[in-house]
């Protein structure tokens, strides 16, 4: 499926007293990737795909991460998104923090393709035949 | 003028690899501080008082802050926040935060009081006439 | 075993341009909310217990979060915090974010007691006796 | 003076509910300019730099930011750095922040050249020679 590798410099206010990335920030690091992996499927910035399409957003529902090295201030670390799976509303990604080589982290997520009713709520959508497409493309 | 108190408990989390508050968190914490200091003053939650008074916001148009001492993760900081100026259609806000009851950080901050117009884009509005009086309280 | 709730009020600044929480933040709160299980199992503050047990720190392994309601600027939420399994040389806790007392994030996390040697680096060490007991405790 | 511009792309959690960055974020990127700045000045990464002169930091003593343009998630903008000033152990940096070319903040920070001593506290040392004529440099 469609996949996309980023690169992030760890900045030195990305780490805490112990020296190593406070972890939160991952899940910074992550979502940026997601969207650049998804603008980078559909060929458009986020900015411009959330109104091509007319969604509200892609909420996360569900992530996780498991941490196997730390990385530290001035490192440069490659994170590799690729889509794992297409729902009927939603869609997975999996993201592998590679520091040196090695893998760092992987983590997952599952987001949700929603948009907003004329209440001003936002419920979930059946995902575009086209986003289908564009994010099977390996 | 009308004046406020609030309280923060520095997190690991807000600190560096050197071990003191990441500086531009404290900044974070300034604004959490103006948005407690006129919830105090109108009486009603910040959530509130946008749509009570009916604007889309008060955005920052100048800040400035002197980091006299460092504070660390477990410190329990008092925020003194304090109206300074009120313009016609701004205002201004000194916080002086405290450690251990020593001046620690002096900062001072002007913010615009702005409405949306019907084209949506934001342009100031004067201060109404009861939110000049409750931030002139003493 | 060992439980405590704590409360968080949302900021402004914690949420996004969707009006929700911007979710690497709920990551922060529960990183908080850890740090104040364990001082209030301890009865002391985390700056005194690393230093008390002369462990370097208490890194995350292994993380993850469902997101069931989002919350907004001004909601107040309390996250119930519970050591769920004691290993040789780890924890896990979950963590109930409740608003509005309905379960809003179920979430987990598996972290290691680690200790410095002589050559700077870390490696995980045996949970102390007493660690145990003041985390089994109901 | 010696001068670096930079590039930041505005990522959707840099913004807040208003829809544009949370102003405490420009802080963070002010600092990672700076840490640029050096960098690209001394030729070598802050990593490097902060022990090949044996210094514990450049902590922020006094900084300050004028907002004169919102700007917004997608945006790509420019902050241009310059060392306006270097007393005997202190430097000040000034940051011109341009989104399409506009001025759209205008910020300044003075940091102290820090050394750690036997005790482990830390004190203001002079500028070390090769220091100010690299920080000089345009």
């Amino acid at each position: 499926m469609f996949t996309r590798t980023t690169q992030v410099e760890i900045q030195f206010g990305d780490c805490d007293p112990a020296g190593i990335v406070y972890y939160p920030n991952y899940f910074r690091f992550f979502d940026n990737a997601t969207a650049a992996l998804l603008s980078a499927a559909f060929a458009m910035h986020k900015r411009n795909w959330l109104e091509h399409f007319g969604i509200a957003g892609i909420p996360m529902v569900d992530t996780g991460a498991r941490f196997i090295k730390p990385s530290r201030f001035g490192d440069v670390v490659d994170i590799r998104s690729e889509i794992t799976e297409l729902g009927r509303s939603s869609f997975s990604v999996r993201h592998t923090l590679l520091r040196d080589g090695e893998v760092a982290i992987e983590a997952h997520e599952k987001r949700v393709w929603v948009v907003r009713n004329e209440a001003g709520d936002i419920r979930s959508a059946p995902l575009p035949e086209d986003v289908r497409r564009l994010l099977s493309a390996s």
